[in-house]
């Protein structure tokens, strides 16, 4: 018999949030981070090594996916998880942040967006009906709903024609999902920085029913004070009983305040990003491999972290991995912000279930205060 | 007590050998393939995965590690082993063959090489008793003699001078070398495709002694069909019991023509370089994977093949993260090439010890003559 999608809220602490989404390809611990796997991979490392830095779920791009190699070969394929060999859940976005951002020559209409593929110009069209024949196509576990979002700032008319036509896409993407025991559709609540359309968006997404709801339209451009200030308001909006996704989030300081505000789940290309620019993130902030200070360092990135680049390596071999533009640069630091990332997801969810997420964040803010450990 | 670096010959078969090298690091099954680590990584590697291809020994670049991030500063971190986490045998080229492939400006003179480096322009001398000292400091367990060696064509007058200075910088070589218990230092015969040349190199070389004896300067141009020809007499003028070792070799077939007269030991980028431009080695020959004809196809590379490339992605994967310029596509290519290269050099030893070298041979080159298996 299939598992079904289901949430479970197993401690709370202030506003913050412990649980278990249960998924027919296994459970996934929330506070959740999905690190991204934009083109069928998380760039630079293999799906086992992701898996054993603690992830539980990964993110795919339908834009990416739809391009190339497109989602009627994958199906044929046998599926997404199948050709990236990653066995356990997947969540899709919708396509429609990529579509937006990542291509010129665009046609938003009440039907859907036209535009020009970033990789070869060849013309597409992305409706609600379109993001779930895809989304199936690939076999996504989380279905996010088609939905079209400003960069912010953008004035208030422009953000509430926008998230009304998000609502309806929310209604046709619903009704195109249909029923799929097993499968899950996410609602994405849009409204800025508004408060009032914050929760007009909220509501109709609970009028049509989701088995989630992401909080959208953040981390595009506003600052940090400014989405918190969203989700001072924005989380408690959603049912209680279903799992919050703030997408596109974030910094790790970004992702302590969301979870403290109530939200399960984040996704974010900055570890694996950064990963491959030679920024590290360790709990004493953000260390930059490539400065000179670090080409005679014996030490590694962080003493307490059990990751292969921090047990094997020093800075001074990272730094000359990286400067010599070797790809197990990429591979090892990739692999430990994806380590540092899931680490600090459990210290979370330890924390809320032990009631002392108040602690655990003062701790984590007095650690990175401190700064890099001095040079030798 | 440290382990002397000792030669054991276990089985031949015609001229073709098998048999251990002993070294405090560990043995070193031959015939063994080295795969290279220039800049102190097997390019997009972890020395994890090369150890678990079966590689018992890598390759370092002394030119490459002296240039950056240099030999003293490795030494101050502990060695080359220490340095790229591979505490398994390293064997270090003198320079000498990069020193006149890599640079411009470089001038010749009995006293050794001065160049510029690729890299910055900085100006360096290369001479017998530095390369010595930052062979020494990188902590190589099999240190090159500094040699010096035309491209071919060459011609007779320009081959028997080259090697003759080759010759004496070899006993500038043994004298610098010094002694260093568990440390070993192996002469590299030069002549060219000259037959009276090589054999007096040899003498040269025995003369001296050595831990074991490369052939030098071949697969410099000259094409297989005339490196076989000397190597159909350069192996038997070296010492039967010291190891044989030709020095950047080669392609699948050139490998098993190689062992087949006599050869213990080879070193060449060309899996792991091939493994970055889409090019993979199978039983059946060579696939080029970013070919349209893979596009679709759900099989492995190679069926029988037990690495993770094969185990768990089709060539419809490959293909689409070779198109898409993603690391993992060079990761896994990488690896699948290394793995066989170890799988063809297992293959070899288990024939020889088999005695049945011959018909192991003819298998060979019956599977590759059928090709790459049908498109679908």
């Amino acid at each position: 018999m299939t598992q079904r999608f289901s949430f479970e809220l197993q401690a709370t602490d202030g506003r913050a949030r412990s649980g278990v989404i249960r998924t027919t390809r296994g459970d996934i611990r929330t506070p959740a981070f999905m690190p991204v796997g934009t083109a069928a991979t998380v760039k630079a490392m293999l799906p086992e090594s992701v898996r054993a830095t603690g992830a539980d779920i990964l993110l795919g791009n339908t834009y990416h996916l739809m391009l190339r190699p497109t989602a009627e070969r994958i199906d044929r394929l046998g599926g997404l998880h199948r050709f990236m060999n990653w066995e356990r859940p997947i969540l899709t976005d919708s396509g429609g942040f990529q579509v937006m951002s990542l291509t010129d020559l665009r046609k938003l209409t009440e039907e859907g967006v036209e535009f020009r593929s970033h990789i070869d110009g060849s013309k597409h069209m992305l409706t609600p009906e379109r993001s779930m024949e895809i989304q199936r196509l690939l076999g996504s576990d989380i279905v996010m709903c088609f939905d079209e979002c400003p960069a912010l700032p953008a004035d208030r008319p422009r953000i509430e024609e926008s998230m009304r036509l998000s609502m309806r896409w929310a209604e046709r993407s619903r009704d195109a999902f249909g029923d799929r025991p097993g499968h899950a559709l996410f609602g994405i609540q849009q409204g800025g920085l508004e408060q009032d359309l914050r929760a007009e968006s909220a509501e109709a997404l609970r009028a049509i029913g989701f088995d989630g709801y992401a909080i959208g339209g953040l981390a595009v451009g506003e600052g940090q004070e400014a989405m918190f200030g969203v989700l001072d308001f924005a989380p408690d909006m959603l049912p209680q009983d279903r799992p919050r996704y703030l997408m596109g989030v974030g910094k790790p300081d970004d992702i302590v305040g969301a979870v403290k505000r109530g939200v399960d789940m984040m996704d974010c290309v900055l570890p694996s990003r950064s990963g491959r620019t030679g920024q590290v993130f360790t709990r004493r902030g953000v260390v930059n491999i490539k400065n000179a200070r670090h080409q005679d360092d014996p030490r590694p990135l962080d003493e307490h972290c059990t990751c292969p680049a921090c047990q094997n390596y020093s800075r001074a071999y990272l730094h000359h991995v990286f400067r010599a533009h070797e790809i197990i640069s990429s591979m090892l630091m990739t692999w430990h912000n994806l380590h540092y990332y899931q680490e600090l997801m459990q210290g979370m969810r330890d924390a809320i279930s032990a009631g002392c997420f108040a602690d655990w964040e003062a701790g984590f803010h007095a650690e990175r205060a401190q700064g890099d450990i001095e040079p030798l």
